[in-house]
């Protein structure tokens, strides 16, 4: 049964099960007690770090182990802000982190400080020199992905890190999707990073922070790990954590070819397998293993159900499958479709053969899902009833708004108007994205009596 | 090889590690998802909680999972004093705590609010009406330990809770140390533990919020573990914890009956076997399987290198232990002896024998580490060549003050007075507590020129 969804978590590497395994009788004591099953567990400790270290590229004594990723975003982002608090209380993310770098960045806004967004591109890139520009004199930290968890774009870390350094404010790199596949680029002050993304086991995150950096760990004190990440450390997760870290970087080179291969026949494949569907994510700068794309007229919901009775575990960013019914914030600050998304990120090993699979199964799925919810057979029907249309589609989840205002466009002339009021927040993002694929026009939106009224002109 | 420090960490228990390996495979998804995997993993979670809150006491909805105990203690404790900020930002807590609840208070008060430490009995037990007494209008929480684990001793927290709840303020109980021999007394508000207590793996920490309960989570926001834990669960880790919960809680009543008799035999053989040590606690309201004694005359440090060297694992609250050079809190709350302590915690499953070669070695190694310190051999020599003496301890660490001091008490004559003048915090713990064993008068300190005079009349 092919798993495609590794950016999620990846399935446990055979070397992080091994090691969890053998470090589970060395490795349950106390690394700080002075007896035998103490010094054991700290033996194992300095070698974890070691071998972890090595890998992201720094000192030992600059890396700690946290309970997870976002621990070490959220205890990373507190404390390099608080270690510059007399610089100012400014924050400078991309509009496309991982929510727990925006969740501080809320949290930090709701305490008094401020941050601001740098927008990405189409391709969900940041600009360069975008962070430059964003960068003020009370910046006290910057954060940047290494590489998109969403949509797969890989960011330009070592420029903006260049334009950090140039102002003198630390860049924080969220390293979690990337890891597995080499070091970051240099220039980073912080790096945090997710051990079960990479196939080592839940319960580990890193959490460096370079020498010199000035860093303040908040919350109540405690002496773990260098003061940084408070609590008992999970020692056999840890070893695992770093044995599995150095095995996928041995097999990175090899194994990013082969996934990205299989990732270009899939760009490739489902545009021309799949009508109306957009393919999202910079198409050179990015990741290996990971696509997204989205299909017009279709629920994220019904079309992960349907994937998932046909065998492929995928995710989506589709409004219908979060519980905020909001679409996902990347594909919101990219611009692009969100309805009927689909992420497919391929853990290490997959089979050529459940790729195919794959591209053999979803058009029939997703024709199957369009029919169900009445979606118009392309080209919609051409006829014209009046010069102007207004489609109430107040009530209607996405995709339904888009599936009338398709079914109607037809009902107008070219250079008739048709506006669609809709409630649902997808609308802003999948209305003109419609736009767009079908040479529509999308005149822009105003507030309407209720919900939004968004208003579209005929072109063809 | 005996190991005796279970209190800090337990060897994983024969069921957690099963579980454990159980788990691997199918619990690494993301219990988020809607495919298969995740959808398994939803099951493994669900079922962990509500096995783990059955062990409790609580409703599954009442508990979340934390990455260890402390940070349940830290998470708790901050989240429930936000919960009742508008009551105030006073907190009251026991002195003998574990560090993580003192550090919160610390936190909290470097922050603004304030704290109120309950004393403690020489025993290490908080008097009924203590918490009552400490408790004022602006009081947002009150905290308090089901049992201590430097000592032992079993605290009244149900008579705590009456009191609390009289003045309706929640008391969250810290059962990190108790949760393996049964439910917490009712009338607590929040409860917190730590799998790795129990036999569980390192890396979950429990954290009950009782339903009406004011509780507000600080930090960034985060869907997992109903927004009270923030970070991707160790699903694995999670369901070991549960399991071997289960598990010890069926052997408690006969495990605890069969460690209490050899925790009693330590008790009362110790001081036969080996001069002048105080063993502390309170004597029948403690937990089964704990016992703490301090040697006079004994270096923590060199005792603890010693019994390793003879085999033994135990853990110990003196000053030359640590990396702050002061006594453990809890001796100091207490008020005895912190000189050569000792605290042996037995594990599930000891074996009598080996508590009986405990017995055996200890007095030959309590013996040599005097010997090799210069301890005075009792009684000290009677001659008197002053009416009055002063003894310069600066610079010297725990034992060597009290050693110093017992070698020239013979130097005055009774009703002399002997002055120690000592930079060595432990000092001010052990020289009254040696005054008490040696039955001579500790008549008081005061500030020196570098240091603190501690002075004592001669009595006998």
């Amino acid at each position: 049964m092919p798993y495609f969804d590794a950016a999620s978590a990846a399935p446990l590497h055979p070397v992080a099960r091994q090691a969890l395994l053998a470090s589970l009788d060395e490795g349950w004591a106390d690394p700080a007690r002075l007896y035998r099953e103490g010094r054991r567990a700290r033996l194992l400790l300095d070698a974890a770090r070691e071998a972890a270290a090595e890998a992201v590229g720094c000192r030992p004594d600059e890396l700690v182990f946290t309970p997870s990723g976002t621990r070490a975003l959220h205890d990373g982002i507190a404390g390099a802000l608080a270690g510059r608090r007399r610089t100012g209380r400014h924050l400078v993310v991309s509009a496309v982190e991982h929510s727990a770098v925006l969740h501080s960045a809320a949290a930090l806004e709701a305490a008094g400080g401020s941050f601001t967004e740098v927008a990405v591109d189409r391709g969900g890139r940041v600009a360069p020199g975008a962070y430059a520009a964003a960068l003020r004199p009370d910046t006290a930290l910057a954060a940047l992905q290494s590489a998109n968890h969403e949509v797969g774009t890989v960011q330009p870390v070592a420029e903006a890190a260049e334009e950090c350094r140039a102002a003198g404010v630390p860049l924080l790199v969220d390293a979690a999707q990337s890891l597995a596949w080499g070091p970051v680029e240099a220039g980073w002050s912080l790096l945090t990073a997710s051990a079960h993304k990479w196939g080592g086991p839940a319960g580990v995150g890193l959490l460096a922070v370079r020498k010199g950096v000035r860093f303040a760990p908040q919350g109540p004190a405690d002496e773990r790990e260098s003061g940084r990440s408070p609590g008992f450390p999970d020692l056999p997760a840890i070893v695992a954590a770093a044995a599995s870290l150095r095995a996928v970087r041995q097999e990175a080179a090899t194994e990013g070819a082969r996934l990205r291969a299989l990732v270009a026949r899939i760009r490739e494949r489902v545009p021309a397998l799949v009508p109306d569907v957009e393919v999202v994510g910079d198409p050179a700068r990015r990741l290996p293993h990971l696509v997204t794309f989205s299909c017009l007229y279709v629920d994220g919901e019904t079309l992960l159900h349907a994937l998932d009775r046909a065998g492929f575990s995928v995710s989506s960013g589709s409004s219908c499958t979060s519980s905020t019914l909001a679409p996902s914030h990347v594909l919101q600050a990219m611009g692009v479709l969100s309805e009927g998304n689909v992420r497919v990120s391929l853990p290490a090993g997959t089979a050529e053969e459940d790729v195919e699979r794959f591209l053999d199964v979803l058009p029939g799925v997703v024709a199957s899902v369009r029919r169900q919810l009445g979606a118009p057979a392309a080209p919609e029907p051409v006829s014209r009833t009046a010069s102007e249309l207004v489609i109430d589609s107040l009530g209607k989840r996405c995709p339904i708004p888009v599936i009338e205002l398709a079914k109607s466009i037809g009902d107008v002339p070219v250079g008739g108007l048709v506006t669609v009021l809709s409630d649902d927040e997808a609308a802003r993002l999948d209305i003109p994205a419609w736009c767009g694929m079908r040479e529509q026009e999308y005149v822009g939106e105003r507030p309407a009596e209720r919900g939004t009224a968004y208003v579209v002109r005929r072109r063809t």
